[in-house]
């Protein structure tokens, strides 16, 4: 057995079964070791960032990492803006990249390149394998690493001469560490401190599970608190039934606003909150200055654990939370606005969706719209890394093959990762993409005065400006095999929305704003 | 003046008029800046590694360096495979990249990351501004560095509120230093070993200008050596009436037979010839075991005086160099091939073209049969990451708007970037765009028995195909606003260039293969 088939066979002993590759030279015995091992699912993006952002929405859907195939450093460095932020999502990934054999390094070939030294940044773990011998425990490490709570980026440098050369051996899977408990003083400060509606438990990663949503909202019951998440959230669980939760706003005034009332803030799974970017004038951190931050849990801790403890403390156990409720049927019509879509959303949702939520202007209207649709998942971009929805729909619906998954995105970060719409088509993936054309980085319009430009002059706008030439969302899905329309009316919108779910396979609405 | 405004006065200033971008918020107030600072031209791109390949093809033709401007650490990552390439090249770029102020850096917002980190591996100078009266300085060194021989990758980092802060001061061009001259012992050795058909002059980098073509023809004309380039060639002269040099071929045994029969060998520019890939059982070094290497000149040292002192060297000042002599107009006929296509190339290419190849497996018959067209400049990628050649002839494009540029790419690699058909639309640069479709990476297939897999069983095989489903070029170029269409007969093919080179603006042709 060679490196190659000890990689894929511990990999697949470690309860990896799925691969997002862009293969190249260094990686054809791995290739070819997929026919020799059966069980090992190979998706083929045409570009690495659809590997990494489907392997970010695979881990945030499937609790579990998927592995990538990465062609040397520069094959790594096209995955990277989506490993960031499958970092700042608690992802767990096992990121594997070729590497030119050992003998070959020294002489500094094209593709040569310093691929630890560029995986550093986005890798929790990164190691590079030195024989054949050693890539199977590598591996094993590697998922290790990769399943850390709340899930880590770890990659694996596998030199091409590892994957040929004769000697691999299997290991076995290794055991992951388990969560941190919370510690009992921080517990008594957290309930003591929630208590009326000066007092905010702010919720991030796990914490949000219908479970742990459940729990949150008999302790919002019970103490008087707000309930509050964070604005960008790995996986949320919501619609009629559950535990509502709105999130901080994006916008920094807005942030600020919502937040100023609370004077002790719990937080269990998020961090403080913190202003996206940096304003002249503006805080950093957007509680009020006075708020006694207490840090419960992180996002690596027992987050069931934790919830439970405090709905113990608060004496939570028979409260009864507050609930969405179903929103009466109404039929939305009018010209496609941020808010007419928004109403199409929460009437359209279908049971069991996975929407991942890249509408980075469009969908400030989204929330309450959507309270009260069938229950459904919801997913952020959790690094800010534009182009990420369409590659991770594809993991996500890979790891939910009984789910429907609706992937909303701006024109501009749709325009990041079209090739994306390739890999859907190619594995008839059962997504419905939604491209809000509004024609214009449009949130960068706001960003303008945020950081004090005000009066922009025309270059500066025409920087902004993705209208010359306007862009066909609906040739462009054509040309990679995904069947598209183009709507700018509401109750056309809903239409197509609901000719989507109701169809197998891949479909593109372009949402003229 | 604030540290914005500063830095584009320094740039222009250092001779830096061309900036390829794609900014965020941080980088606004440079965006502003351009509308207050005439004579910058700022070119849009919808996705960084365009920018940053439009930057190395920028360099390629204009021999001077254009800035970029990324948002923060994942729009640099977006850009790096091809800040990757345009080091291999030696392209000077001043590589821009926005970074949050100081004073957020410390929060961990979602954007943050180790900027200087992913900039480490493709820079050769990294440093971050700390104040605005420190960006001038700061920006005219990084200049200065993207200067230094051959050309360089220099990366400011830019935190937001050194661009928003007054106290901005304009900086003055600084030196470059010299190339340096060759050692007289050295040019005796080179001049002593060219002699006759076991010896090879082999050239790269700047030695294949005109000039230096001239003088190597006379050299070789003089002594009886060979000459041969590079597999990969930053930028080359080439077609009827100029010194014709051959490319070491890129299959390895290829390689070694074309380089087996010389016993000494003499780089000027270039490196000593190396398998572009490792592959079991066979050398990285190409060359015969026993040849004598002189590394004469590398690619930062004084290539035009290199050559004509060796030139002098071997008396070859009166010698008649051999010229490739134009071929006899000729109708080709029959299906697109790459043989009918080479053809096609060699009776189309207009005078003064600029010709950006990135035909992975389908050019290797181009050399031939366009040794005798018209003149003509050819580039290469030389850092083998694909998706290159449509992004880096917008800048050659830009930097030579009265030249026509032809872009000739396998859709695999074309599919890398494909955004960049879009700015040649905004931009009415003047490009014909050829995709090889073969609808595979079929390079690949030779590769899997390069490195020793034989008989590769149906899922390998699915991992190197582009078939399902067929990618619609047509629709991609149309979606993007880049009229298009389609051939599979030779005689087509030469016709649509016809017309493609006849009309103003960019023109994509899908070549069926």
């Amino acid at each position: 057995m060679n490196g190659a088939e000890s990689l894929v066979r511990t990999l697949l002993a470690s309860g990896v079964d799925t691969c997002f590759t862009n293969p190249g030279t260094s990686e054809m015995h791995f290739v070819a070791a997929l026919d020799q091992v059966p069980g090992m699912r190979s998706v083929l993006a045409l570009f690495e960032g659809v590997a990494t952002g489907a392997a970010d929405g695979y881990y945030r859907m499937a609790r579990k990492p998927a592995t990538t195939l990465l062609h040397l450093g520069p094959g790594l460095a096209n995955g990277i803006s989506n490993l960031h932020n499958a970092k700042k999502a608690g992802s767990g990934i096992v990121n594997i990249v070729g590497q030119h054999a050992a003998s070959h390094l020294a002489i500094d070939a094209p593709l040569t390149a310093d691929i630890e030294g560029l995986a550093r940044p986005v890798s929790h773990w990164v190691e590079t394998s030195l024989s054949a011998a050693d890539v199977g425990r590598d591996a094993a490490r590697a998922v290790q690493a990769a399943r850390c709570a709340p899930g880590q980026v770890a990659t694996l440098v596998l030199p091409s001469d590892t994957a040929w050369t004769p000697g691999g051996q299997v290991a076995s899977a290794l055991p992951v560490p388990a969560r941190a408990p919370v510690a009992s003083d921080m517990l008594d400060r957290a309930a003591a401190a929630l208590s009326g509606p000066d007092s905010l438990l702010l919720l991030g990663g796990e914490a949000l599970t219908v479970e742990n949503l459940d729990r949150a909202g008999r302790i919002a019951a019970a103490t008087g608190c707000a309930l509050l998440s964070e604005w960008a959230n790995a996986r949320m669980e919501r619609g009629a039934g559950r535990v509502p939760v709105a999130r901080v706003p994006y916008p920094i005034d807005a942030a600020l606003e919502t937040l100023a009332r609370f004077r002790r803030v719990v937080l269990v799974g998020a961090r403080p909150p913190i202003g996206f970017f940096a304003y002249p004038g503006k805080p950093a951190v957007l509680t009020h200055p006075e708020a006694e931050i207490i840090a419960l849990a992180d996002w690596a801790a027992d987050l069931d654990g934790a919830l439970a403890a405090l709905e113990q403390a608060v004496g939570g156990a028979d409260a009864v939370p507050v609930r969405a409720q179903a929103g009466p049927p109404a039929r939305v019509t009018g010209p496609c606005t941020p808010e007419t879509v928004a109403a199409a959303l929460g009437q359209c949702i279908p049971e069991g969706a996975i929407v991942l939520d890249e509408s980075v202007t469009t969908g400030r209207a989204f929330h309450g719209a959507t309270l009260g649709a069938a229950p459904h998942t919801w997913i952020n971009n959790c690094g800010g890394s534009i182009g990420y929805s369409l590659a991770a729909a594809i993991g996500a619906a890979i790891a939910c093959p009984d789910r429907k998954v609706l992937t909303l995105t701006g024109d501009g970060s749709a325009l990041y990762m079209p090739q994306a719409l390739w890999t859907m088509a190619r594995e008839a993936l059962d997504i419905t993409v939604v491209i809000w054309a509004n024609r214009s980085y449009r949130i960068l319009l706001g960003e303008l005065s945020g950081v004090g430009v005000m009066n922009p002059g025309p270059r500066a706008l025409d920087m902004l400006s993705l209208e010359r030439p306007v862009i066909d969302w609906v040739a462009q899905a054509g040309s990679l095999g995904v069947p598209a329309c183009r709507v700018d009316r509401a109750e056309d919108f809903a239409l197509a929305l609901g000719r989507g779910f109701a169809e197998d396979g891949p479909n593109l609405i372009e949402v003229v704003l």
